[in-house]
């Protein structure tokens, strides 16, 4: 039977789940589980402060209560919010995309930069890369100045997502890139053209961990 | 067309090899890409000390400057062996899987434990988390007192890791455990289905952040 | 004119805010701010975990941002639920109970243990140590697998807390006991004087600090 | 009984005891401790170098041995000259200005800066900060170029304190200032509503950490 | 012309100067410089607390700025006292010989344990070990209930010493052993012979690191 | 009888054995250890790589397990090549240059700052600081853009050392300064009087912690 992975989106962009599910195209597979990408249709437009973030976590944590069909979550934000409610209301493995970005990030190079929306996303950022004492490996976290909606329609995202990946690179000396918003997702390998370096999708980063948590042989 | 990702055992054991390919089976896929396992005819029957560890790394170098259909390369030996070597020798990306297995397991719960293989793998194993700051999500690192083969083998190599693990577990307060050997890859899911908490095949967890390394869309 | 400290228990247990706005007499003084504790009616009975933490989360947010007559706030619950959330919602300062007890702790000892409440409390703890990286400076945290509610009216909470408290001292070599429950309140002097080493009450040295923020001469 | 802080200034200064002394007042309250600020006659006419730090420290130890009536102490230099051995002096709770500044920052936001009066003084506070491993959290420690004597009185001490707290700000990210000399204590408020951030006064901020280490319920 | 390593024994015991003195012989060459060791005849008569250290400070001090004849200074007695005094004190070099058993410790393994004299010893060792950044290297640190004279004398300070080895050894996993007073310099090649893994002579190694800062090629 | 160090020159560049057997000479003496610097003459012409480090490794061992003469062993590269393999080889001392310099650093300033060879050497040292715990002291890490050759013969190998060690002192803050090529030792006296703060030349600082190992009194 086809396992199930729930990647719920807890923003109610649908342009931003839609973004991202197409950045998972590459690993839907006959026979592998399914990416299922969905949208918390009573989240906020985008999850842009803590207030947004502790919002949607009962939310999610509903969902996952309720969702008798999923073999596991991933909750398709940077924030993360909620990882640890959810976590509480499920036995079912609950994967943070931020978290699953900065795993990858250490498999790819000795530090990492993070693209960011807005300035008041870092200091969040700093705490949680805190609490998983990761923050010696991150080089630096910079703000584009756009809303999540900004981010996924705005004309010239890939612009400054180019000149903020540069001064991580050069000025923080940042050897692997996270893109630190689902909905970048599309950028991913045009970005990394151009930095020459490796970016991270953390949407990607959360479904491959996730894939790996279920690939259990029978 | 079909992208690699060369899985190289960095010893001579084809046993060792078969296993750890037996368990990426629920990751290969129609269209996916090629989990190719391959064995390194000249590294030692087993790597088990720092000399092992650095006697190979020139050959896989090698291998990877010569090989020029892989896409991306998995070292599936615990001990990283190569690594930065490797990764001076090649712009493709190259994966160790004790790395990949430590970032695995940080998106699973607050700490992890290790089941190393020989007494003189901790240090050696303490090296490698130290130089990647890790060290401080390490609940412990405890050997079976199995050499790889024996690991491999072994009659009671599962009934040492339940208790090896438990230790983990229970003593050091772990809450998700790291099978510290790629020969230990058949013995994740009952080991999981014993402890009661999440269990990293290491040569799982590389493959699985090698897959979403190629996973860019067209 | 007088100033307002507003200390909000989070949970809607009454005798945990009578507890604790007791052992706040000692520091109500004419003419200094008013220590004013209320109870939050629509929290849970206790927050025993990261959903009651979370779901409490804006309704002290909402409060705050409502109460025009405080100076300053205090989340009087050892998990500061909604502290960052509650910090975005209103420019007077915001303490939290847990970071502020922490903070004492610093000033009268090398090192520190925590007095939990249940088992599930340890973990949550973890991260906000971590989160703050005060976990270099945490000798142990020990629960006394008591509810709130017990902690507040069980009979045997004192002998517990002495106990876990010696622990804490002998094995762990704590140098000073942080209450970690503000239901405790009322036991700060006794084990003091049991442990022979200093014991912070968390409300109290939330209060204390907010005290001090409010202080400037005119 | 009233109960008596005894905050001794360890330089011969006397101003920089009235100055310190005043900024006391609005934690002065009929019926609480008394906040007795007293000058060290014998000490140096500022505390500067390592040298002045401890050749004052057996001064305050032999000032806490004779002193029966205090019920406890605070040493009232950015250095915490002596703290130690004055902890070794006396069984009453000692506190030192600047470790109590460092907690209350840690309360206030998530990095501090601190504004020093020598460029000689920078690395004795890191020497201080590691000690206490609290160099995590510091975003910054500029010297303003003055001697205690000259902060204290000095006509532009405001003006640059003003300059460096806004470079703490802007350059190095500091959420939180810390005034690195007792004798800065008048220019807290001007100097908050100057920069927009938190500040805080280490002799305030030790004196309300030891009015609440006081404060047990009788 | 001969250069001159100025060993200042900070206490009184002449029967520690004599011995520490020994234990430099093997590193006294024709042409090297002169191994001095004095004892300071104000000192007390070992340093057993924060107050000794602080006391014989500014002795210290004022012997190195009296002193033109020494090209080096050791201050050797394992609390390192007044080491930041004295630099400020001269320009020429200034060794502690706990930092610098720190430092050759790490050359000799992955982690130390350190021997004490008496169980106070262990916080003074801890801050100044956090001081340096160097306690994630400590394995553990263990006092052998004795003072100076009873180590420098004692009849049974070699048993002691080998069952605390064995300890720091054995239970905590340290690779190295550190002498943690100059008085116990005579035992260092029996320890090393006993343990089976390296001892740190602290003088030793402060006599060592003195020489080579001098070996200036002419 | 005397005791020999053999201090081998893992590059086969004779100019680079020459240059630091000629720093050596102020520690030998009559009747002290003999100060023995070979070259490695199977080695590469610079130790410039990964590669380079992890291909000699075996040789050294080899070399180790062969010579029966010598009492004690030292690497004489700053990326300390082969040093855990050389250390599993024989039982007798083994220390790596690199390491003996950062230990020495810790010595003299509470940071240090690495004077490299070439821009790749920076994240290769830093892995191997981070794997020693020691990364928080580094202040900085800069290239001078020549190979091991050019740094011996070159003309303008002094300015350039001297053009970066300002940097280090001066922009980020290193109080130490470490030279980080073995062929650099001809210049640590002149760069320290150019500098006006202590300078490490590795080789010396191993030369002096190996002699000390070897003090073992009779």
């Amino acid at each position: 039977m086809t396992q199930t992975i729930r990647i719920i989106n807890p923003n109610s962009n649908a342009a931003v789940t839609d973004s991202m599910s197409a950045a998972l195209d590459p690993l839907r597979r006959n026979g592998g589980p399914s990416l299922d990408c969905v949208t918390l249709a009573d989240g906020p437009f985008g999850i842009e402060s803590e207030a947004d973030s502790i919002r949607v976590a009962p939310l999610l944590a509903d969902w996952m209560r309720e969702d008798n069909e999923a073999d596991a979550f991933v909750i398709a934000c940077y924030s993360d919010p909620g990882l640890h409610m959810c976590r509480e209301a499920t036995d079912r493995p609950v994967f943070g995309i931020a978290e699953c970005a900065l795993a990858t990030a250490l498999t790819r190079g000795g530090t990492f930069g993070v693209i960011s929306i807005l300035a008041n996303s870092v200091a969040r950022h700093r705490r949680h890369l805190q609490e998983r004492l990761l923050h010696p490996r991150c080089a630096g976290d910079r703000p584009l100045g756009l809303s999540v909606a900004e981010v996924e329609g705005g004309a010239d995202t890939f612009a400054r997502m180019k000149k903020v990946g540069a001064q991580l690179r050069d000025e923080d000396g940042a050897e692997v890139i996270i893109m630190g918003c689902a909905g970048m997702a599309r950028h991913r390998a045009p970005l990394e053209a151009s930095l020459g370096i490796p970016v991270i999708d953390p949407t990607q980063a959360a479904a491959c961990i996730a894939i790996g948590t279920l690939a259990v042989a029978v």
